[in-house]
């Protein structure tokens, strides 16, 4: 089935406690859309970008079966930029640099070829631009968005508009505790589900990754690894896991939600492994079926 | 077979964003010997207390087959006392108050009939006191001990030297980090064997738990509760759930382990629902069946 991606492609500045990397490629919609890439071929990228972003990259990503003809190219423009510094608990981080440039007045009009999309994936971006994705689709079949604490912070009403339209988010659990204003996850999932979603995903970095649908609940842990150098894009690498392992299934029960968040997961654990896209782009279904083993083996016990 | 409790008997205050309990019952040894005793019968009791303490708590402690000989009281003293306040963030508090009061001057001296015991729960005191129960000991099967940074801290050496001689440290995730001077916690965990300990438990409260031994990995999420009143004693209750359980079984292999986290983190999932020992008192075994059951249910997918 198609999925549709939509975020920002950026450039991002990485600072962590195990090394830095200057002016490398980021976004999430270029993590979700290679993520997704090793489960669908038909994704429908709808981006910005400034005419300094390396051609390369985008010919890669269409000799992965992603379609490009949402991507707009700002000619003088200069791309998004982002630069971060994580803390030596890795889960955290500070901000250093936000340059919106292209991002600034970007007005997303998809593509007529685009409309039928039925797997949707909104990366974290303004609630508007999220809207005005939402509004021009014909008959999306799954609506999955993620967003963040900083649009709770200025654009809350907007952003509950979007979210009574959607049927799963995925924040982290600061945030499912900001949205809901309930410290407990199982209650905080239940006011978000008064709110219109019918899944909740809270992503806990290294601690794994919470599935809830009312009365249901499935908890998948992060695996431990033994090196982690990056963990920039990593929610949004799971995203693109869980909506490409839901297109290429076409099921959305929650027994197959489940599947998608562990294949989510095992896509998160290669990213977190290199910089950037290094790993990402390294992978195959061998790797991948090996990496997903892993995940029944550090979860399973019996009785 | 037999249990040994080693630990603090207490009273705590305790405030978290949920409400407060004044000088409640509290204490290491009293958590891991009431949560032992719904999974074994011969629990010996190593503490020390004033006689402030009461006497009914000590009955209700011997009617579930907790034998008392090891728990010394100090006339005119007076019991150790621990006051503490949770922050929103359950997983993190402040010590407000702690009077050692009797635990000052504690030389634990082991009854001539604990001496055989064979599981043994060294549960979070000074090094010395560890080392010196551990000394007295002619066979132990399985020695488990907790600490925590604070003798990182201040007594880093002698530390190390009882980790030395035991089989299975307990321990939250900072504290593996600080220990061993790795980020990574299979890395932690990888130094933390060559210290001696061929078993590694990584606590990491509402994040769930860690079972590391060479080559090995398993890890249980926590239950996602509902209510959370007060986190208090909840890795003292998982130790006494973990450690009852093995010497139930009588099995200390890798699967048997697994086995033995899971029981530990069902038993601390009750133990935060209520203050003090509230809910800890009040379970049966049909109780712990249902908890583990949701165990299964939260971490189980097919693929």
């Amino acid at each position: 089935m198609s999925v549709l991606t939509v975020g920002t492609v950026a450039f991002d500045d990485i600072e962590t406690p195990f090394g830095r990397a200057e002016k490398v490629i980021g976004g999430a919609c270029t993590y979700i859309s290679w993520a997704a890439s090793y489960f669908v071929n038909d994704i429908r990228l709808t981006s910005v970008i400034g005419n300094d972003f390396p051609n390369e990259e985008i010919k890669e990503l269409e000799s992965r079966g992603v379609n490009m003809q949402g991507l707009k190219l700002i000619e003088n423009g200069k791309t998004f930029f982002w630069a971060g510094r994580y803390h030596s608990n890795m889960n955290q981080r500070d901000t250093l640099v936000t340059d919106l440039n292209v991002l600034d007045d970007f007005d997303p009009e998809l593509p007529e070829s685009y409309k039928d999309s039925k797997y949707v994936m909104l990366g974290n971006l303004t609630p508007d631009i999220q809207a005005r994705v939402l509004e021009q689709l014909t008959a999306p079949k799954l609506v999955v968005l993620d967003t963040m604490n900083f649009w709770m912070d200025v654009a809350m009403d907007k952003l509950k508009e979007v979210i009574s339209k959607i049927d799963v988010l995925t924040i982290n659990d600061e945030e499912a505790r900001q949205l809901s204003g309930e410290y407990s996850l199982v209650r905080a999932a239940e006011k978000i589900f008064e709110m219109g979603p019918k899944f909740l995903v809270v992503k806990k970095g290294e601690h794994g990754a919470l599935l809830l649908a009312p009365n249901e609940i499935f908890y998948v842990p992060a695996l431990p690894l033994a090196e982690v150098k990056d963990p920039t894009g990593a929610g949004d690498t799971f995203a693109g896991g869980f909506i490409g392992y839901l297109a290429k299934t076409d099921d959305i029960s929650f027994e197959n939600m489940k599947r998608a968040v562990v294949y989510g997961s095992a896509m998160a654990s290669f990213c977190v492994e290199e910089f950037s896209l290094g790993k990402l782009k390294a992978l195959d279904q061998e790797m991948i079926s090996e990496r997903i083993g892993k995940f029944v083996e550090i979860t399973s016990f019996s009785l």
